[in-house]
């Protein structure tokens, strides 16, 4: 099937930024995007160069995102989306000004930096008709997405306990003592607000809880510590879920965890099976009938569903990884984006991809654990999602 | 080296009684014990022909507890130690008569049915100088013995965060109304008190948190279940934990989680290191010290220490289970009690098997969990240890 | 179920030798044994010193095997068996002299110290009508017989692959150079014969992949290496297998691969399934029907067969290990020995335990093994089944 | 750094071809190439059509690959390599054309139909001063990089054993009876040659135990089968391996092993520590340094190699794959091109990648192994690389 590639932009991810070039990567595997335009920086001189360094035409690399909306805007080949990449704080600003301007937006997580930002993003996005996509992109694993459809065809019958974590080491000593430039802004309150290891990848952890399960967290009660000596910002998290359908979960995230490096696992039982993936071995899925044995379904093998083989590329026992789950996401994107201009609405053309709601979501789960663990872990729910457009 | 072996009898674990075998197979293992007298069964009928089947003596086979204390206690050849397997709430009333015979005491868990006897029962042991081993046997497989010894010679460090769970399947369906007797006890409140999955093993897994890191529970916050509908006692445990030392962890317990059959696994990190273990591959500790790859170190292999030596039978690589885990105690055991007839005081000799206290301290996390729990996960103390003794 | 316990008696095993104990824990674990005599060394001293340490009577410790036979054979209350846990060339004179008392044998592997005499053993065994087992432990790991089963039962389809290994590494320096003995015999061709690795290991591998599949091996094509400098017996052994039903193979012994414990582990394929099993997870055997997701089977758990149930004594989850598998030899002894009291043939109660014919095919694949590889890796038949009565 | 990207054409690789895709996106994932020019197809709509779905301008999609190159090299802006992915029986005309217009070239394994062409090639090259990549994949996984380097420094002292395999199961059942054009065209002597599974799967096996050891296979003693009735070609590979330093190895090949994806393995024991790895865990590494407990080395985590990192694009724990693991190879061809072209060497440019004379030694490696077979599985040596050039 011949595609036209999509024409896009990128705000931030100048040289040396990692998860700009994760983008990059990932938009570039399957090959349906065109990197065309780019606000890679705040400096001039290294937008420029970061520019030239990517093959983007001078003429396209700008010093603000504002004017770059509005030059691309009005150019008949302007960019028809754009990957914002820029520290948590400016997603709000550029995704706004690029929403104003009629450009499809991709948007790195969090969503925003607080969840009052997050809310009025959703109210702009909803009143401008334009696509916003939120990059949660373990969630376009091909096994979650497996484990998601175990769910929603009732393998497992109705949910009951669901097991999630997400466990890292990289900040067991005071690395933000040292040069380390993520651990510094990582750990810093006034660049990643008041959420530490909850907002990196406790957000990730919850994001993949809800996306596999289909449910809503309704409310949690939660631990939140600073072990390190002098450390700002939480980098345990410790806190039990509850569930709109009654089941019942509990939820750590670490960054003090010596020999974990990116352990993101779930487990999800029901009344009639269980099912556990985790992110290091992405490629394999244990589904267990109650009453029968344990079966291992992998991506592309035996057992796996064919309607995912559309986001695989490579045979079974060839283990696709982070950036083949990355460019997952990249390419309902660029169907979304191709359907949406050929009429398709935006609702429908959204379809697993995850969105501004989740975004809010993922805010409204921050603000309530940090209440509940501010509040000596007392249950707070998460704030209604039938009010946030009054909000 | 030659030992006299050690002459026992058992109260209960009678024909078709689980763990009595278990308890027989265990003492048989390292040929420390011989049994020698049994009260099997409170049905005169079965007592007796289960004392045959076992090779007991028709004489020295009582119809009541009481009897066999009595008995025995007048006999030269009399029995040494006394094992009790009988139901939960029989373990008060059986170990106090043979502590007043002066007969040593090997008690399965839970120390007794509430708290208040457990705290009455820790004092009589005390007044009568006898010798109390409670069979909390994961605390005797090596590799937690390992796993403990890191602890203890400071490779962790200062310990951080204990993730501890026990996951089995076994409740998911509702056992309780099919003719399954073990499920009809276990979830029956009139038979094993308040506490269902918590109790049975909620307990294993503290007990073992607690053995391993040295440290005791503080508080509690904890969410109980019963996910099957009908069902009295919980079938699923969730709770929060504040340790002494400032370490924090999350215990997760459950009967309901296809897949499972007796999952109970421990991860335990430091401000050093990080330790993994799962008892369903016990001849395996993972260590990963902070900066360096993970070791797995192997039952009797490299890396484990030779002190250690004493509690295994196989070389390296042929895999110890769950009955020689047992036996290690029932080893030690034999060593204590020889140990005290040669004249070491009872505490010296109780060295790492779990004692009375142990048991106390899985009551009041019991009643803590149980507290919490009720008051909608509100943090909830351990009641303190140095007023038991007033109660 | 009532059993007397089995009157036994062993030759070999005192003080410090580690196979007896093995044995004699095998035995007493289901309790069907009573260990009342003993020529446990051909030091006298040493023999009656290891008798007192085992509680046998000193009128029943022996000096001699010839002694004790004879003695045993004159009482009322003599031996039943005799487990026999010599040095290999002692094998043949001890079985040979208890058979024609009348008692029956329980021999370690391997069955002798060569092939010639293991055809004498078989002849004699024949004439006797005396019971014979050879104790290839391995065979009765639970999961190993559930694998036989799935083959016998066809689960499998007729048989093409079968890949075998026995990989060890504690000869990977030259250990008989320290006063390591268990290094020093198992490398003398004086103590050992001409198969070093080969005999010790290679011969495990072999049984038990002519266990699991039910198929003769015909013919090797072999390459033995002694890899450390100055070793006199082989310490790999690399061999290919042609099966009597067309299967083809391949079997890697070593005792010089670091990292390997005693990772014995086999794979089965054929044209419907594939298994395998690995000894150091005993547990758990994989199966993967063509087609579908791999299946975990394990051990008491779901999908294992009912009728391996005498052959566990704890629940699922809970591990057995190398003990318990070796025990679950010695209770089939145990019911062998008393069906044959009862009457029922010697060729049928042997059912699945190893016989002296089990012991002529491994040294038959010894033999057949060191002659094609002194034929620079010819094919060589393995002599033939049918003429071995003759010779 | 900024790098001009390389202007690449491809020949075969049309519309629906597996191969080709993976090709594509391998170059793509570090935008070090542009695709510019094919000749994708031999039928002149497919070759056009396919062109333009990738974007190619159709004055540069040809119809032949001869014309291609003549074109090409006439271009100032014209191709500086050329992707080869056509059948096998292709590549050598095809590289050879290129060879000639002094295009640098990029083939898929195997390098030739057979032996002679691929000698005839080897010397091509050589005459030709132009850069040649064989595209063994496997070869450039980080661990697989690793895994050589601790050879190659010394970590596992002299090489004793090699064990490789490569196992698969899609063709237990008889699947180019069906429509499978794959199974169709890899069983059909006319189109793979005389080698099934062997040159297939086989070849990776052997090509990546000659990496990692940097050791020459001497001579092998093989058993080539096919079990699947009718097959043409053989399904199973059974081999000996004999090395130039004097270590040994077992080779297995196979497609007829259900449960198996791509299970390709290999561990190296040498007399220092012993290294496993496999291709569907491709992130990690076992070291087991004897003596002391094994090691898990993790891509891009503690205890790799920080020489590597230029292999890696996201941080530990993140996994990459396959096509991570192509994309390694493009980026070294990519750099290698850029070195050329600024005057290095070709030989040093040629680096790690894959060269002509690896395809050589695997042409070798199958004639030899079906001589083996053939003559009853006597040894039979590879025929010696130092007279190659004379032939």
């Amino acid at each position: 099937m011949s595609h036209q590639r999509i024409r896009i932009g990128m705000v931030g991810g100048g040289d040396g930024a990692f998860i700009g070039a994760v983008h990059r990567i990932a938009s570039r595997i399957d090959d349906r995007f065109e990197l065309v335009a780019g606000a890679l920086s705040s400096n001039a001189q290294r937008a420029l160069s970061s520019a030239l360094n990517l093959g983007i035409s001078p003429d396209r690399s700008y010093t603000t995102y504002q004017e770059m909306a509005e030059q691309e805007a009005l150019r008949e080949d302007g960019i028809q989306a754009v990957i914002i990449v820029t520290p948590n704080h400016m997603h709000y600003p550029v995704a706004a000004c690029f929403l104003t301007h009629k450009i499809h937006v991709i948007c790195d997580k969090p969503v925003t930096k607080d969840l009052k930002e997050a809310q009025a993003l959703q109210k702009l996005v909803a009143e401008s008709g334009v696509f916003f996509a939120l990059t949660h992109n373990y969630t376009a694993y091909p096994m979650v997405r497996q484990a998601k459809h175990f769910v929603d065809t009732g393998i497992l019958g109705d949910l009951r306990v669901i097991q999630v974590e997400y466990a890292q080491d990289w900040l067991t000593d005071k690395a933000e003592a040292t040069d380390n430039k993520q651990a510094q802004w990582r750990t810093d309150p006034e660049k990643s607000g008041k959420a530490g290891c909850l907002g990196d990848i406790g957000t990730h952890a919850f994001n993949l809880a809800c996306f596999i399960s289909g449910q809503h967290v309704m409310s949690v009660a939660s631990d939140l510590t600073a072990f390190v000596p002098g450390r700002r910002l939480d980098d345990n998290v410790h806190t039990m879920l509850r569930f709109g359908n009654g089941a019942k979960g509990m939820l750590w995230a670490s960054q003090v965890a010596p020999g974990n490096e990116n352990a993101l696992k779930i487990r999800v039982y029901g009344e009639l099976a269980g099912i556990e993936w985790c992110q290091e071995s992405p490629n394999q899925l244990w589904l267990a009938k109650f009453g029968e044995p344990k079966q291992l379904i992998t991506r592309a093998g035996h057992g796996s569903s064919p309607h995912l083989a559309a986001l695989t590329r490579v045979p079974a026992g060839h283990p696709e990884g982070y950036l083949e789950g990355f460019a997952n996401l990249y390419l309902e994107i660029a169907d979304a984006i191709e359907a949406i201009q050929g009429g398709t609405s935006i609702y429908t053309a959204q379809g697993l991809i995850p969105s501004v709601d989740d975004g809010v979501e993922g805010m409204k789960f921050i603000s309530a654990v940090l209440a509940s663990s501010e509040n000596n872990g007392a249950w707070c729910p998460l704030s209604p999602t039938e009010t946030t457009s009054d909000e």
